[in-house]
């Protein structure tokens, strides 16, 4: 490559470079200190979507009638500069990934990206727990906007973060991706699912690999994770092994699933016109799955 | 050790053998034939509490009177039989595990182990989400119990499950262990904490290791999971390199916490009476994690 460096992108929303400043949320002295410090920026956001000009995201000053319980406190960025979420009432229906959100992995450094995935779930969080889940009083944010408290019971509610299983199967140096009902056409991907309680991660990848394709596997390997904040998942990346490649697909989960071998990946990852598949985008923690894969089957001596 | 096997205990809550049945959840006729199968056991439970005779948790018969919807499908046991478990709407204050419910683990089949922690996740869960945190409004169990359904805006809520990172600083030969204020005399475990909006498991176990002992760490290595059901957690624990032994610790968060070295954790799991510390007890995730410590420190090649 005649010295040009080319580094390979995060996975999107990973990288984040905020202090959490996590002594500041319970101390009001110090959060209304935090609040009225002149470089306190507050994060741009239309409803639960970014805002980008020029490259970055867009941090403004906060209006001289704003109010401190209206915000969240997402951290001190690395300028020092306190940056501020607003909490909304009315979110609409934002569960799922709009072009615009997912576009922004695209538009902005890795650690804005970062920075808008946990302001996303943090106001979607308060957007959808306005009341108490235990007595049906409302609720109020407290604590800069990390935790909501009862107004009648006293009860203490916490942002959640829903750990999701995410996985690539392999059998005979071919790894299984599968595609859901309505994705873009020949988009293929890891097969996926929430961690239920009582489980571990492991027997969370076994489960799902056996509920939506029928393959029993065997020694799951942790790879990586990934915050994703449609709304306020942590993706949790593992490769597993099976002894058995027979499919039995369940078709409500999944529309279709194939085994592909390392060759048909890497033509997938490469977007070369006759690939098998259309990989996920590199803002997915599934295409660094199947580049790690890749990188694991070529081996560490195998050259690039 | 003359042919006698020494297996190593599974941390308690992993390992269940449940299939979890998911098909049958959506569908009312199959869940009804489910409760309605004369095999069909209730696993007893004294409000969230385990209920155990001759070394097995109690499963009764369903009552006659008894209906489907109070109750969760918990999956259906290697001996076919469906377990359910009764949904309470009076929990009492029961965030934190009682003696007895930990006390559990040293009694019972680690897979009977990880059936209750299942049910008191679950029935906690529903305990605390009788109304819907979007209106207000009341909510019933639908889906065999893994979800709840608003009367009034028609929200969907799911039983929440937080990961939490749990994990050993190493530097030198050395590991970092801490203890929390109100913990029983020289208890020392991995420091950990809840993982936030935003972050990757890596980047959490960095935040929590500088927040609560001022240490800064690198290469972060994912070691095992565990569901801890007090009420919800996802145990994930992780071993983190610092450069930097110095220690900032926060005491608000812990009471203490020393560096310590292989033959000091090796004395505190072999519960030596001189030794640095009182390991934690083999059902917590955090003995696992200095145990595997250990294997690596002491390197594939060392003899036991
Ligand atoms: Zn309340
Ligand atoms: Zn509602």
């Amino acid at each position: 490559m005649h010295g040009t460096e080319t580094r390979k992108p995060l996975p999107g929303f990973v990288g984040g470079t905020l202090d959490r400043v996590d002594p500041i949320r319970s101390n009001a002295r110090l959060l209304a200190q935090t609040f009225a410090d002149p470089a306190a920026r507050l994060l741009a956001m239309d409803g639960l979507e970014p805002v980008e000009a020029d490259g970055h995201l867009v941090l403004e000053p906060l209006a001289a009638d704003a109010r401190v319980e209206d915000h969240v406190l997402l951290g001190i960025d690395p300028a020092r500069r306190p940056i501020f979420a607003r909490l909304i009432a009315d979110l609409g229906p934002n569960m799922v990934p709009t072009p615009r959100s997912r576009a922004i992995a695209g538009l902005v450094p890795a650690e804005e990206v970062a920075l808008y995935g946990t302001a996303r779930s943090l106001v979607h969080w308060h957007g959808r727990h306005r009341f108490c889940s235990v007595c049906g009083a409302g609720t109020q944010p407290v604590k800069a906007g990390w935790s909501r408290k009862c107004d009648m019971c006293g009860s203490e509610h916490f942002p959640r973060t829903d750990p999701v299983v995410i996985m690539l199967a392999e059998h005979a140096g071919r790894v299984l991706v599968g595609r859901q009902h309505g994705w873009p056409q020949r988009r293929y991907s890891a097969l996926a699912g929430f961690v239920e309680p009582g489980e571990t991660i492991e027997e969370a990848v076994a489960r799902e690999l056996y509920e939506e394709a029928g393959v029993r596997v065997r020694d799951v390997r942790y790879v990586m994770s990934q915050p994703w904040p449609f709304p306020s998942s942590l993706m949790i990346a593992c490769v597993a092994q099976t002894d058995d490649d027979a499919l039995t697909l369940d078709q409500t989960e999944i529309e279709h699933a194939v085994w592909c071998d390392a060759d048909g990946v890497r033509a997938a990852m490469a977007e070369e016109v006759d690939a098998p598949f259309l990989a996920p985008p590199p803002m997915a923690v599934a295409w660094h799955l199947l580049d790690h894969w890749l990188a694991d089957v070529a081996g560490p001596n195998a050259s690039a």
